[in-house]
């Protein structure tokens, strides 16, 4: 095959919404949340069609900018469940056996030593298929579960961010890949010249190591990233063997993935190792009538705009508890918000005026996430995404879901089969780590 | 069934040795201890001879204080590996139905919204079967993982650990049990009123909550509480479920047994809902020459007497590498270290002399571990069981693993039957929660 194949990524959350607010009320939307069933369910499905990787995200706090409370989250199902994700991986892994298994952790609030262990462990476990994906969080509700009242800034988080990984890197590699010796005959274990103390000192942090666990089957778990502001392109341009990004069209995605490429050529690394993958929503039908239907269900039918101002205002890091539904956007809530930026001029783009209401926004943000849908039958859903794949605007897609399990089924069971037949998705895995499906080097 | 019941706990290690720092050379154990499988299989075995509880026990570092390095606990394998418990445990839980399933976290290295959150995840997923070891960390070399040079004090790390339980529980107890409505039609997720933004602010914490997981099906994870100090007997009097002991012989066993359970009615609680488990060794064989063998097996044959003061130095925090083997234990080594106390006193009874060398403190470490070991025929070992349990010198035990799997398979096939018989210990699982296996409140 030398056909280049596409990457696809299915994008979880362990919680009892996907990105999408309204997903938890869509008819046929399974509210098995909390139980592991549900999620080796989803991971099987999604191995069954050949994903290279399921990965979830990850908030650390309920909404709680709107209004300064938590209540709207709470009374609209806006996001209020998170569930630790290495125990929900770690169920995952056991019932699964090929596919990748990714999560998201914030170097913002937790230790280096503690997340290097995490992910070494799980690279293990899995036998190579562990990713993390580098976040550094987004919000002062984040802030206030930690002792903080305000979120770090902006430069700050990816500062500490690229220490962060230089301290996991170093334990990563702490232990030589020929260390373990395990002779019982002798009593030696390992080889203490092969495992090493890496005294790590910056700014914030110091680490002694080396870590508890041997070098992973992966050699370095994969590292996944979503910086879209200059300094975020710098860091993954750096860090990441993926990079997600949140494009509204192709001609904006063409643009992106041309300029994180060149900057991960800056940065000294082969391009073709780093993939680039926007974040889209798949609408499925078996006729082009039954998708429509359900993108109206998915667009229309189940968000409060309440609901989706309380997830706006998390990623804005701005309190829209302020205003009325009906009020207009003005330049100074724009000054006033850091988090995302440019969220806003992708919905003035979106609704192509630039006199928007509070209500407007919460209308698109519901839906939109910045990034692509595809909705019609199955060819043209495949034809749509062959038409970024092909138009170098990326290297596959992460799909996120609006509703579970059944957007995940429907598109393993309808579009899948179309893009195996025209050779560009694997038929079935090759190899066994993430790596080898991603193609990446050790 | 009105007899008092027994409880059995398995004691756990994610790494390549148990408690003994041998059992890995030990003939017949498996050394799969960086796969998935190695800890369902054991957890499996287990749950078949219905064991209330495995649980894993935990440190954040490389055994480093012997002669400041970590090169003799990676050559001899003495406690090099440590993975991480979340990941270990949610693969458990998806292997296994039943039993209950416990992970070590430090409340000196870890934040209160994390482990309340991997916590309430674990009893969600595994349907009310999770239980918290709650530990304070013992030496430097931990210390030196996370930025610090010197370990917290003592007192100090059970002060930090009150208000880390204080906070944990009150982000448990952030949903109220009957919060979640999830009603699709009208849209509401949760009762607003019954999900509380806990602002908890102490000396040690700030934490806004509410924990982003809903009530869980034990309304609160089992505890588990090791402390011997005073203060720890203090601490684990007012929060723990199941306090598990170390003592060397059934007379102290006796009098620690009453002490704690003084302290329990002291703190305002019914001493009857608090479980006490001493750590034990069990060896058993079709004869007595058989287990016997294998006692010797396991005392003499796999541990280098330097890899034995390797894990001795971190216990006590203390660098014996300064030390020849044959050096004099000298008051001024135990005034110079501290950590675990009276483990000194414990190797001098069981010698019956005081003129230790450190030769002797290494010979006994290896295998004592301050609990008792039984030893012998099937019924033999049974009968040393019961007059314990039945001399009120504990509830129960914590089995820890000469080797594995083999220990504890033995133990299932040939001394659970014999307890069975005896009406002491349940035939099949009764309940669903762990809370339920060890007949305790919700
Ligand atoms: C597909 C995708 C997934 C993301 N997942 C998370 C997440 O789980 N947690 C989080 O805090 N941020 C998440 N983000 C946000 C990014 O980490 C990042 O903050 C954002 O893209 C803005 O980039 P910047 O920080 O460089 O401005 C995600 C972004 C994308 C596109
Ligand atoms: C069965 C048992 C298991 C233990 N497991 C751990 C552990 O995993 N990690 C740890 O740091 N300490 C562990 N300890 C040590 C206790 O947490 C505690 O520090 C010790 O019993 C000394 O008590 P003190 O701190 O009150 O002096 C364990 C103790 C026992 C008896």
């Amino acid at each position: 095959m030398t056909n280049r194949q596409m990457s696809l990524v299915g994008f979880m959350q362990a919680g009892n919404v996907t990105v999408y607010s309204g997903s938890w009320r869509y008819p046929s939307a399974e509210l098995g949340f909390l139980s592991l069933d549900y999620y080796a369910k989803i991971a099987r499905t999604l191995e069954e069609g050949g994903f290279d990787l399921v990965f979830f995200d990850d908030r650390l706090a309920m909404p709680g900018v709107y209004g300064n409370s938590v209540a709207d989250a709470v009374r609209y199902g806006a996001r209020p469940v998170k569930l630790d994700l290495t125990a929900v991986l770690g169920g995952v892994i056991g019932a699964t056996s090929r596919i990748g298994v990714g999560a998201t952790y914030s170097t913002t609030y937790y230790d280096p030593f503690h997340v290097a262990r995490t992910f070494a462990t799980l690279d293990h476990l899995s036998g190579g298929r562990a990713a993390w994906n580098v976040v550094t969080s987004v919000n002062d509700s984040e802030a206030q579960n930690f002792g903080l009242e305000k979120h770090l800034g902006h430069d700050e988080r990816y500062d500490r961010a690229h220490e962060f990984l230089e301290a996991v890197t170093a334990l990563w590699d702490s232990w030589e890949p020929d260390a373990l010796v395990m002779d019982r005959e002798s009593g030696i274990f390992a080889d203490p010249e092969k495992v090493h103390e890496i005294d790590f000192a910056g700014k914030w942090f110091k680490v002694r190591g080396p870590l508890t666990v041997p070098r992973t089957p992966q050699g370095r778990p994969v590292l996944l990233q979503a910086g879209s502001s200059g300094r975020g392109r710098e860091f993954a341009a750096e860090w990441a063997d993926l990079i997600f990004t949140g494009d509204p069209g192709i001609e904006v995605a063409r643009q992106h993935y041309r300029d994180q490429k060149k900057r991960i050529a800056a940065a000294g690394r082969d391009p073709d190792t780093v993939k680039i993958l926007p974040m889209a929503y798949a609408v499925v039908g078996e006729t082009q009538a039954i998708a429509e239907e359900k993108e109206r269900l998915f667009l229309d039918a189940y968000v409060h705009p309440v609901a989706s101002l309380t997830l706006l205002s998390e990623v804005l890091n701005y309190d829209f508890g302020r205003h009325g539904l009906d009020d207009p956007v003005t330049p100074a809530m724009l000054d006033a918000s850091s988090g995302i930026r440019g969220l806003f001029e992708g919905v003035r783009r979106h609704l192509g005026r630039d006199d928007l209401t509070v209500r407007d926004l919460a209308a698109h943000r519901a839906t939109l996430l910045q990034g692509p849908r595809f909705v019609g039958t199955p060819d043209r859903v495949a034809g749509q995404m062959r038409e970024w794949f092909d138009g170098e605007a990326c290297d596959g897609f992460v799909l996120a879901a609006t509703h579970l399990p059944g957007a995940f089924e429907e598109f393993v069971r309808m579009v899948v089969p179309i893009l195996r037949e025209q050779g560009v998705f694997r038929s079935e895995y090759t190899g066994h780590t993430l790596r080898d499906h991603l193609g990446l080097p050790k």
